[in-house]
């Protein structure tokens, strides 16, 4: 094995892009500098179109589970009944974070690989108005479902008054959300996933329905309170030390974005959500979920006669690649491949090849080279 | 095209580590301070096994040309004849730098593509006895033919007194090489190539035959004079301001290498060749040299049916990925693949299935995935 350069495809965190990595081991500067005021002006504006939106969008110190639970802390006040669309674990993660709040919670259950369906939830706030936020996951990392969010905000603000939260972790920066126009409430992401960053950034963006929540809101946390951020960033300032080195990556994704222009962002993980389909399917190995649910920025595979954990150590040991296993019940049971972020159509040309060749170091009789011709003729074709 | 994301596979320069990157990144120290004097002291030993000597590798800052001509000026008294052994455009760089210093120059020329037959030479070598040293290029990076230099210094030494100097520029550090079981006389290298440095390093080491021809040498070159850096290096010196970032990053490789181990670097180099070569083979796309003469760290290709240029044009444009093409009279008619230093099979598995799309994308109709199946067979059969 070539020492030096590990495969990383994982869905998140990912690789980092190297003019990126260079932008982060800038030397320090001073917090409360005008060199910092001008970083956060210059990062604002080119953030907005990320999330599809015109509001701010507000940057804590903080991993993406900090983002959620900083929704959870500003949106839903004492005594408020919650709603949370479970399709795997990180749909649970809502609860828990509701729960650790001691919050009224009705949980949604959707079964693993599944999307859920906008009607059902449609069905289930009209039993329940008294529901005050509902909270669904952009794309479920744990099985590679993209929900429909744009369908449910649309139910969710038909049928009552509550907010509509989503957690975009592993997949704001990768696919196309427009904030404002779906009338999505509060949307989260991190900074480790189709951002190309390090983990440790997470991003809230809040609509003026929520904002009136938030600002009335007692909220339980000091860390946490939304409107000192808001204010703050006013001023090109952060209520407390600013990440900064991942700042200083966070403009350099800001300006790669914007050279490839998102449109094409959005395109490029499309087409390799389709050239990872295509590829198993030409291998004749299961997908987890169908194509209508399928995320652009992690597949799930679920194989019917390989264990995937030996297909994990193969590649681990061959190649020094990582991708991922599945999580609770699925763990043993699916792999999943991370396409989002630094990562292009070519990577995974070669993801699919090393997979191939790992498949039969593992006794399996696929064709070699067919599910790269797969994902090849995909990528011919235009990506559709 | 995902910007940031260079595919160089060219025959050098080529990518650099992470690692190395990363020292060569380190803040600047005193060149004549202690840590110089230690960083030397570290690399010297290390240096030995990549040339297969125990004499002391010399470094210069210069590129590979600066090397080649290092070696001409010392090893070369005034009035002494020598032969050039040329088999492609770097031999043709020997016979331009001894014409530079108005050397008599006997040149023997190769068909570009081929191997030089050493009994070709031990028959010059008969009717040429007053030749005085005699140079080959070990790995001819204009054709990616690799000279079989331990035969060559064999006859060199059985035919005359005559040293037998050795470009190494595209090879060491991915080929195995004895220097002084084979007997070269003098082996020269850069550090752009399977060194997996940027340039501007020069190696040359000197058997101890060479060297009592370099002493006696009143050498038309003030900073080309090895003896000043053989004398330095013995206290950990050099005679002049040494390329300190790249001594850091050479430091990192020499590193690399022992974790990798020397053997397996070179079997990693032998099986990305037969990868390559089975795939063009397999997608039925002629190669430029046979396999007894092919080099582990480049492979020419030599198409029938289109235009290579079309094919790099194209590589270029949706990937952002160079490969070479043909120089000289060989311009237009070949393109040339490197696979050597920071360069693994999981990278050639990737150029393999890049350049079949590009293939289909400018009409040619390859099977798509052949090539890539016949590598991955070769990674599974062992790499034979």
């Amino acid at each position: 094995m070539l020492p030096d350069q590990p495969f990383l495809r994982i869905p998140g965190p990912t690789p980092i892009p190297p003019s990126v990595q260079r932008a982060v081991n800038q030397p320090m500067i001073g917090h409360r500098d005008q060199e910092t005021k001008d970083l956060l002006h210059t990062i604002k504006p080119k953030l907005k179109p990320v999330f599809g939106t015109e509001q701010d969008v507000l940057i804590l110190a903080g991993s993406g589970t900090a983002g959620l639970e900083t929704a959870v802390v500003n949106a839903v006040h004492p005594g408020d009944e919650v709603l949370v669309i479970v399709t795997g674990a990180f749909g649970s993660r809502f609860v828990q974070i509701c729960q650790a709040y001691q919050i009224e919670t009705h949980r949604f259950d959707v079964e693993w690989g599944e999307a859920v369906k906008p009607e059902a939830i449609e069905a289930y706030l009209k039993q329940h108005p008294e529901i005050k936020a509902v909270f669904a996951t952009f794309c479920e990392t744990s099985t590679g479902v993209l929900n429909p969010v744009k369908e449910l905000a649309r139910v969710v603000h038909q049928q009552t008054d509550a907010l509509f939260i989503v957690d975009g972790v592993s997949c704001v920066g990768g696919v196309a959300v427009e904030m404002d126009d779906w009338d999505i409430d509060i949307l989260i992401t991190g900074s480790q996933k189709a951002m190309m960053l390090p983990a440790g950034l997470t991003f809230l963006a809040v609509s003026e329905r929520a904002w009136e929540v938030v600002e009335t809101n007692d909220r339980p946390s000091f860390y946490f309170d939304l409107t000192k951020y808001r204010k703050q960033l006013e001023s090109g300032a952060t209520p407390f030390t600013p990440a900064l080195s991942l700042l200083f990556g966070l403009k350099q994704v800001l300006e790669l974005f914007e050279e490839e222009g998102l449109e094409t962002v959005f395109a490029r993980h499309k087409l390799m959500k389709n050239m990872t389909r295509t590829a198993f399917q030409a291998l004749d190995i299961p997908l987890l979920t169908c194509d209508e649910a399928a995320s652009p920025t992690v597949t799930a595979i679920k194989p019917e006669d390989f264990d995937p954990e030996a297909l994990r150590r193969v590649l681990k040991r061959d190649f020094d690649m990582t991708i991922a296993g599945g999580q609770q019940h699925l763990k043993g049971r699916i792999f999943r491949i991370g396409h989002m972020g630094y990562c292009s159509p070519a990577d995974m040309l070669q993801t699919i090849s090393m997979i191939e060749y790992a498949l039969h170091k593992i006794g399996q009789p696929v064709e070699l080279g067919c599910g790269t011709r797969a994902a090849q003729k995909t990528m011919l074709s235009g990506g559709s």
